[in-house]
Order: structure tokens, then C-alpha cells, then sequence
């Protein structure tokens, strides 16, 4: 039975890297790989094309796909947009919630051939593997009440931080089955020293942690969390947080290897259906030109392959893949340095292709 | 006149650090700068003192100091309160509402002499010199509603996160008035692309940047100023956020120092009184050793003297004689390395009083 996969390229970079990765699918496609690939528009490209961030025909395919590729999306042209339910941003954080893709996977993984790239100190971050699971359909993202409004005349802009315990729960069991899977070390983040919301989040998962007696759980305050990323990342296994926390952790743990050109990422949901995208942005000032780095979404599909599709021979071939285009000296701008070979976008993914 | 300054020790190292900065008090008193120290129990020490985290008596002190000096709270002891109301945090926070403290100013400082101690490379921090300044009094921190409650069949937890016109106004000139005062650079982090609430706070630092002409001003999303700490932490000068992107991102801040034990901050209001206290917190697993660090103390003493009591030449002073037992090569646990000296916490207090 063929896989269909919906690929969203999305804004400024998303369709270029996302052209590398559909070569390696296509790749695999020829050599016997049962999938079936459809293309659609989403954020700013759909806003263009459709006068919506998440245009109806775009949401129906996503809900017919095994699994979605998604490049990125944003970029200023779309930021003065009065109406904000129409920014590119809305376009993913839609698809998230229709799709009820609450498990956001977010590896921080150090790749040793790049070692270089970290601002940390090497012996700081070198084997650095780090796995952080981030709620991504709750939370202070889509709670209600929101808006800005005139109460004694000014405006004042709100927002809802909520979680409840069944939110709490299913994504608390993603994480402790994660950490089973790895080293058996679930961190949970969260500011139950101030937060409510959090308050319950911590009691939650200390509950749940009974039904996992081989995990060690424990608890950190994000702003601690914020500062042991810098201090001693290596401490840290697997960490789950909220959508706002994750949102912002993740990325501070993707920084520290210092090639967020990498770093792929999943977000599943309780069907095992996902969409995958590389962890960086739609970088808008150097779209068109080339020189992206194409091996987060290349990444993203072997997460793809092996979250959704169930099909991890596969995945280990692109990761192989790449390792090795990593080890011959191969470098997009972003992690180039003295003595690599500096390539474009698509000579890297004609060298993973050639890998492959 | 005589200005009155208020110690709280606090829990923890809180009493040991503090004990430090008071004998630089003493010292600058009987050279002749006219202060009156009293002292009061909060935090966990006043929940054991007087059953509340903020006893009546303490609050009154409060209000009628000219400046606070105020070691740290919290401890395990507290942990399981029942009543959150009660725990040690709380005592911080009603401080901080009760005198409107909404300015937090909290620099990350490297020092020359501790550069070995951060965890980044030397290049991507020597010289690193931010002021984080914080919104304290506002936020999701003190929103309401918030609570936990049962909604169909199960707990929910919610906070609001809220800030009006006024509030940010209040802050943003704060900022843009430091900014004024060392390398005219304001970038303002907040999460516009999703929430609403700092979608306002994006609008009122725009309008009001009209009235600061010589100040750049910026905006970064929260995800990227994480990321960019990281990567690039001395493209910032003043960084300008609210009370729980604060919270975050001045620890991770803080870190990129290696040497949080060195870090003082000021809470300020709008009539110049001051809550002065070192970043970092009470430090339960090593209170009572005799090996905390007091600098951090010593210099929130320092920041108190230049921003509440109008001393600059105390203040210098006191830095001055810090940056001595520095390069004397003096150093407690936190700092110390091969070819320093390691001294206790006392004799650190002892030698900053000897150079002073
Ligand atoms: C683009 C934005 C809405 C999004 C988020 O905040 O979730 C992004 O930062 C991410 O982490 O995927
Ligand atoms: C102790 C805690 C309530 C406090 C905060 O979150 O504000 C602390 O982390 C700080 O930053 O001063």
C-alpha cells in the first residue's frame, strides 16, 4: 500500500532545501520505496496563491497524507499584515492544531565532523545528544482568552497559558517511552515556583512516572534549565516542556551545537501521522540564492521514514548518507570553515544523493 | 540624612553572603556615608519566623528603606507547602509587586580575570557586556485569573499572561534610557508572531522609540534571542523584555559568564528605591559550608549605592577593590581553577574588605 507524502516547500529558503530532500525520496522511490509524493502551498506561498496562510485545499491534503515534508515559513513581506490570523505563521501553527500534532521531537545532536561550529568549548558539548520533546497544541500558543483590547482607556493584550491533565498526560507518556528508548532520563521542565499551569504540569508527570519504573524523572524551573543548557548540556537525555518553553529551549539546544542547518525535527500525532521540518527558519535574507543547507529537511525525511512510515533501513541510509558527505569535507556556507569544501545548496544534496 | 538601608538575608547561603556585603556597609559607614542598617526575616525564614513568606513587619521595613539588600530564598524545607501562597518564592514576589520594583536590571559581565570559567569558546565571549532589563511587577507572573480547577471531569491549569499600554510604556523607557546611557542599542525580545499580548508590547517600544532618536532599536522573537545568546552573545548591548522571557533569558545571560556567583541585580521603582540581590539563588545544597561566593552580593551592595543612594564614588569603589582580589588571584569554589586560590567565603568578604 503506497505512503502518500505531502510536501509543503512554504517560504524564502523551504523550496529549495525542500527539492533536495524530495531528490533523495525520489531516489528511494526508484529503488522500490512504496510512496507517493503531492505538492501544496502553506504560509506566505499560500497567502500568495490563496489569499490564506492554510488554504482549505492544502488542509484536506495534509489530513489525507501518511506523513508531511514542510520547508519553513515567514518572511517580512508578510509581516505588515494587518490581519494576524493571516501571517505565514498561521499557516503552521494551523496545521499543528487540525492535525492534532501535539508531539513536537527536537534532537540536539552534535555531530562530531562539526564539531567546530559551537561557540561552547568542545569538551562541553562534543557527543552532545540531547532530545527534547515539546507539547506543540497547548498551552499559551492557542489558549483562550487572547487578544488586545481598551480597558480604562489603553489597550491591554492578553494572553491564556493553559494546560489540562489529560494535554499533560499524552504528552508526558510520549516522553517517558522516548526516554525508555535512550537513557532512561526524563528532565521536565516547567516554573511551578510561580505558574499554576505548571503546577499541575509537574504533578502530572510524577504521577505517570509510576508507570515508568526503569525512567528517572526529574524537574528543573526553565530559567535554570535555560542556564544548565550553557552550563553542562551533556547532563540532559531527554527533556519535555510546554509549547512556550520548548519553543524557546529547543532552540537555545539546537544553538549550542552550532549548526542549526542540521538539526531536523517531528511532530507526531496519536496516529503516528507527522509533519517533519528542519528546526531553522525560512531565512529570508539568503533565500534564492542557493546556499542554504538542505540536510535539516534531508534529516527530516529519515525522521519521517522512521516515525511515520516505519521504515528505519531506510532512514539509516540517509543518515549514512550524510555522515559520509560530512566526512569527504562537503560544507554549505553555514558550516564551512578552513580547510572544508565550500558547496552550493544542490551540491550538497547531489552529494547525499550520490551517497545514498 | 541618613538612608535607610534594609538587610534580608533570606535562606539558604543567604545569610552567609550577605553577612559579607554588610561588613563593606559597615566599613564605607564608619568612613563616613551616612546609612542606618536594620535587618528582617523573608522567605522561607520568615514563614519560620512568623508563619508568612512576607511578614507585616517586613513588608513596613520595606517601605520605609531607601534600599534593600536581599540574599536569596527557597529551599527544599518549603517545597511542600501545601499553600503556594506560603512558599518562599512568594515573599520575593509581594516584595517586588508591594513596592512596584518593575525595573529589573540584570547585567551579564564577563570578567577579564574569570574568562576561563564560561563554557564558551574565549572569542565568542571576551568582553561581554549585556544589561538584561526585565519587566518585574507584571507579566504572567502576577496575571489574573489563574488557578487550577476542574473542568469536565478533569484539572485544568491556567495563567494569563496581560500587560497594558502603561505597563510596557513604563519599562520601555527605562530601557531605552539605559540604552541611552552605554552603546545606544535596544533590541526588545518578544513573541509578536504568536502572541498577542507582545504583539502590543512590539507597538508601544515602536511608538515610543520616537522619543529616544539616538537609540537603535530592534525586535527579536524570544526563540532567537535564546539562539543568538548562544551564538553571538556581544552583538546586544541592552536587552528589553517582560517578566518571564526575562526570567529565562537573563540566566542563560548570566551563564554565558561561567561565573553567575558574580552576578548582582537592582529592582528598582519609579522613585529610585531599590531592591538590590545577587542573580543567582539560595543555594541550598551547599548553605552552612562556609563556600559560597559573596561578590555577587558585595556588588549588588555596589549597584545599590549608584542607583539608590546616588554614591557612584562608593559604588566604584567597591567594584575597584573586587577587581583586585580578583587579580590577586583569590577565588571561591564556583570560580576557583588550577593556579588560583581558594578562599572561603569569609575570607573572600575579608579580602574585598582589605582592598576596599
Ligand atoms: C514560526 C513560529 C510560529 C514557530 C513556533 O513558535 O512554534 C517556530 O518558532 C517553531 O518553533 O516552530
Ligand atoms: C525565585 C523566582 C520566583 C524568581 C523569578 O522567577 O522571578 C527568580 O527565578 C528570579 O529570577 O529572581
Amino acid at each position: 500500500m503506497s505512503r502518500n507524502i505531502l510536501i509543503l516547500p512554504g517560504d524564502g529558503i523551504g523550496p529549495e532545501i525542500t527539492a533536495e530532500a524530495v531528490k533523495i525520496l525520489e531516489a528511494a522511490r526508484s529503488e522500490g520505496l512504496d510512496i507517493t509524493l503531492s505538492e501544496g502551498k502553506v504560509g506566505g506561498a499560500g497567502y500568495d496563491a490563496a489569499g490564506h496562510p492554510l488554504p482549505a485545499e492544502t488542509l484536506e491534503a495534509a489530513k489525507a497524507a501518511d506523513a508531511i515534508l514542510l520547508g519553513a515559513v515567514g518572511g517580512p513581506q508578510w509581516d505588515k499584515l494587518g490581519d494576524i490570523s493571516l501571517r505565514p505563521e498561521r499557516g503552521l501553527l494551523g496545521l499543528r492544531k487540525e492535525l492534532e500534532l501535539f508531539a513536537n521531537l527536537r534532537p540536539a545532536i552534535l555531530y562530531p565532523q562539526l564539531a567546530e561550529a559551537s561557540s561552547l568549548k568542545p569538551e562541553v558539548v562534543s557527543g552532545l545528544d540531547i532530545m527534547i520533546v515539546r507539547e506543540l497544541t497547548g498551552g499559551i500558543y492557542f489558549g483562550q482568552p487572547r487578544g488586545i483590547e481598551r480597558r480604562d482607556g489603553q489597550q491591554v493584550g492578553y494572553n491564556t497559558y493553559v494546560y489540562s491533565e489529560s494535554e499533560i498526560e499524552r504528552i508526558g507518556r510520549t516522553a517517558f517511552e522516548m526516554a525508555q528508548k535512550r537513557n532512561k532520563k526524563l528532565c521536565s521542565v516547567d516554573k511551578a515556583n510561580v505558574l499554576e499551569v505548571t503546577m499541575l504540569w509537574r504533578d502530572v508527570m510524577e504521577r505517570i512516572s509510576a508507570d515508568y519504573p526503569d525512567v528517572e524523572l526529574s524537574h528543573m524551573y526553565v530559567d535554570n534549565a535555560a542556564m544548565q543548557l550553557v552550563r553542562a548540556p551533556k547532563q540532559f537525555d531527554v527533556v519535555v516542556t510546554g509549547n512556550m518553553f520548548g519553543d524557546i529551549l529547543s532552540d537555545e539546544a539546537a544553538m549550542l551545537t552550532g549548526s542549526i542547518g542540521m538539526l531536523p525535527s517531528a511532530s507526531l500525532n496519536a496516529g503516528g501521522q507527522g509533519m517533519y521540518e528542519p528546526c531553522h527558519g525560512s531565512a529570508p535574507d539568503i533565500a534564492g540564492q542557493g546556499i542554504a543547507n538542505p540536510l535539516a529537511t534531508i534529516l527530516s525525511v529519515a525522521m519521517m521514514l522512521r516515525y511515520s512510515l516505519n521504515e528505519a533501513a531506510w532512514a539509516e541510509r540517509i543518515e549514512k548518507a550524510v555522515g559520509v558527505v560530512l566526512d569527504e569535507g562537503l560544507r554549505t556556507a553555514d558550516i564551512a570553515y578552513a580547510g572544508t569544501r565550500k558547496v552550493s545548496t544542490s551540491e550538497m544534496g547531489d552529494a547525499v544523493l550520490a551517497a545514498f
